[in-house]
């Protein structure tokens, strides 16, 4: 049995205190083993978290990986003008090459600043699990189905294949990797066709991640549609349940808040991307005291522009005291827990906070920086002064995936220097 | 005559264009002696600037940098309950020694992250002096004045003292410290002192600082009490004006944008703190589109919690877009503006742009990462991607503060641990 001591460090605990502690991780079960005093544990190898603070592997609920290829590629555009003026384009182009060489430039960049499990959406989704594998991450991926604008045989297709995909890859990368039935969102797939797979998705027991009530321009079209409001047309069509979770839920009344609590739905809040697109402001404090589990998600990096979740939970923080107007809303300790036990429980990962018997997915913060000083409020510090880049060791799974910044599993130049051609020829190729 | 040249990167020019460039310090003058291209230009000493974009020093227009001894002190509390029952309780405690921790460690944290020029409100002002001067910064300091809760005597002084401490620091560091006369607020210091000292300050040709329609909170009582919107007011006491700029500007009316269009008065739009203090969302475009100069500021460190203007400019893109329901407002290019040329304006300084005969005060930003790949557009990178960490060098004054991380003012493991030590020693002495 191989086993890892992470020491000489603080510790964030499960009820968010912290204390001096060594954690040793069972490598062979990918388990944490122990949590003990200082010096009181040894292992075969260790890891150095002295001047650090011992944090839970953050879980990114909702993202588009590969979509680092489009980083600051169209900015400062709402999201219905951005996705079919510009990022639709391109994605129409993308192959199975570039998708790989923009989740690998998005794995590296989530295990640099502390994130070891991710929700994706996307497609070419065997580059993507590849890549995953490859990175020693733990992840939900999936086939995201888009039928508007296709025919019905080509529409057909595409949502069978989010229920192909999600059945053949579920269990990959020794369990690593989960999978959910996508459909892309209420008002980008049709009725008919959600009529038919959605019940085929429940009765195969497979999790249903899509997007919902972003924009308020979702709204009303089904609304006047369907004669009610979207989460009570997903929950017309079984969607709803404590295997599903949303991404956003912008837009969102009271009614729909009671019935995401009633049926134990899920919401991948993104910040950051309903900022940048000015999609508006999730009500995230209301969804928590109704009882909602919510979890924290950058968005894909074209809407972001980047995958940090140390950016996301200040983000997070931020919108969240500005919608409930009240500054003591998404205090920073309910910011850290969506970004940690929050979305691992969306996402149904043993992870998301540090003891014995949990997954060892763990972050090493490096606290002796001046923008970290004074050390009054550590949980303060992770949510409002830290960047990814305090990030100095990640752990997942049991394998250290970065130690000392060097990231393990890729050569790191080649894969900033692969995704930048990738990325470059892509939008050639499109706006040619 | 001694020379820098800032080599093999790219530069941001003033009409935030990028180009392949060299640019040529005359460390004499401190300011930029040309700008080349590559390989046409030579100095006695080189700063390697390749995998990186050369930008002008960022510009803090409103800080209190020696608050960061009372980063993540209090969070997650409104202005009002948090300045009453947290921070003046702990700051009527600081002596000179503190301030000067707090500030050192404050530019410690600018320098790391590119900012070179900064407006600072606080007191024990020599000592902030002392620290910036030793920095190697540029600042405009002065002493802020608060009359509420003081008997006239002591009203009075404070308020002569600002006067004082603005005449006679003016110039400082070889002219790299200018001064402002600072009111507080407009509901801190009494009207009849201010109808007496603000045109006492206009007649000394001293720069006016305040702090102005932060919160809705602070807008009725001035309405109740003048009959006139907080500007209005302001204006009427001579406040307003080409060398004033006001700090926040949350709650402006339209009239109000006016008068400060009018009167040529600048804001510095504080993002981070307004978000985090629930303070409200500043109309920072419609600021701009009615001619207004507006900087961009940090505010201290409690209320943000870090001074990087990195994830201010991020900020001030988010809240931007939110703020004007549009998610083409505050693009990326007008963020970078507000954070270098608009601030340099509201302070003074001949920088914020790299150009011959402007100030030596830039930054190299490395862009060998994967966060900030690929490269479509450098100018979003700059906004929504980078962090303060991505700083590798910092140039102010034609002098090297940081030069591959390695701060030079300070020995920064020093700072950071005598700011630990102050910060817990105030505390303890504020709470027993």
């Amino acid at each position: 049995m191989s086993e890892l001591l992470v020491s000489g460090g603080r510790v964030l605990r499960p009820d968010l205190t912290v204390e001096r502690a060594d954690v040793l991780v069972d490598q062979d079960s990918g388990d944490v083993a122990a949590v003990g005093e200082p010096g009181a544990l040894s292992g075969d190898d260790e890891l150095d978290a002295s001047e650090g603070l011992v944090v839970p592997g953050l879980v990114n609920a909702h993202t588009h990986v590969a979509m680092t290829l489009l980083r600051g590629y169209a900015d400062d555009k709402p999201l219905d003008a951005w996705l079919q003026e510009d990022i639709w384009p391109v994605e129409a182009e993308l192959t199975p090459k570039d998708v790989r060489a923009g989740a690998e430039l998005g794995l590296v960049e989530m295990i640099k600043s502390g994130t070891t499990a991710l929700s994706d959406m996307y497609f070419h989704v065997d580059e993507i699990a590849g890549a995953v594998e490859q990175a020693g991450l733990r992840a939900v991926l999936g086939h995201t189905a888009v039928t508007v604008g296709k025919d019905e045989a080509d529409a057909r297709e595409d949502v069978q294949q989010s229920l192909d995909v999600a059945e053949r890859l579920d269990g990959a990368a020794d369990g690593r990797i989960r999978t959910t039935f996508q459909p892309h969102s209420l008002t980008t797939v049709g009725e008919e066709l959600l009529r038919e797979f959605v019940p085929a998705a429940n009765d195969a027991g497979r999790p249903i991640h899509l997007h919902a009530n972003e924009t308020s321009d979702e709204v009303g079209p089904i609304v006047d549609e369907h004669g009610k409001r979207p989460l009570e047309y997903a929950d017309d069509l079984g969607v709803l349940g404590p295997d599903t979770w949303i991404a956003h839920g912008v837009h969102v009344d009271e009614r729909e808040i009671e019935l995401l609590a009633d049926t134990d739905t899920g919401v991948a809040h993104c910040p950051a991307s309903n900022m940048k697109l000015a999609s508006g402001m999730a009500p995230v404090q209301e969804l928590l005291d109704a009882g909602v589990t919510v979890g924290l998600g950058t968005d894909g990096a074209a809407s972001n522009n980047d995958l940090s979740m140390f950016d996301e939970m200040r983000d997070a923080a931020m919108i969240g005291k500005l919608a409930a107007e009240d500054a003591s809303a998404m205090a920073a300790a309910s910011v850290v827990e969506i970004a940690t036990a929050g979305g691992a429980e969306l996402l149904g990962f043993d992870s998301g906070r540090i003891e014995a018997g949990a997954n060892a997915d763990l972050a090493v913060v490096d606290l002796d920086q001046p923008h970290l000083t004074p050390a009054h409020d550590l949980v303060s510090h992770l949510v409002y002064a830290a960047s990814g880049s305090d990030v100095r060791h990640t752990v997942c799974d049991g394998t250290v995936l970065m130690r000392d910044r060097d990231v393990k599993p890729f050569d790191e130049a080649t894969v900033v220097e692969r995704a930048d051609e990738h990325a470059t020829a892509l939008v050639g190729r499109a706006t040619e």
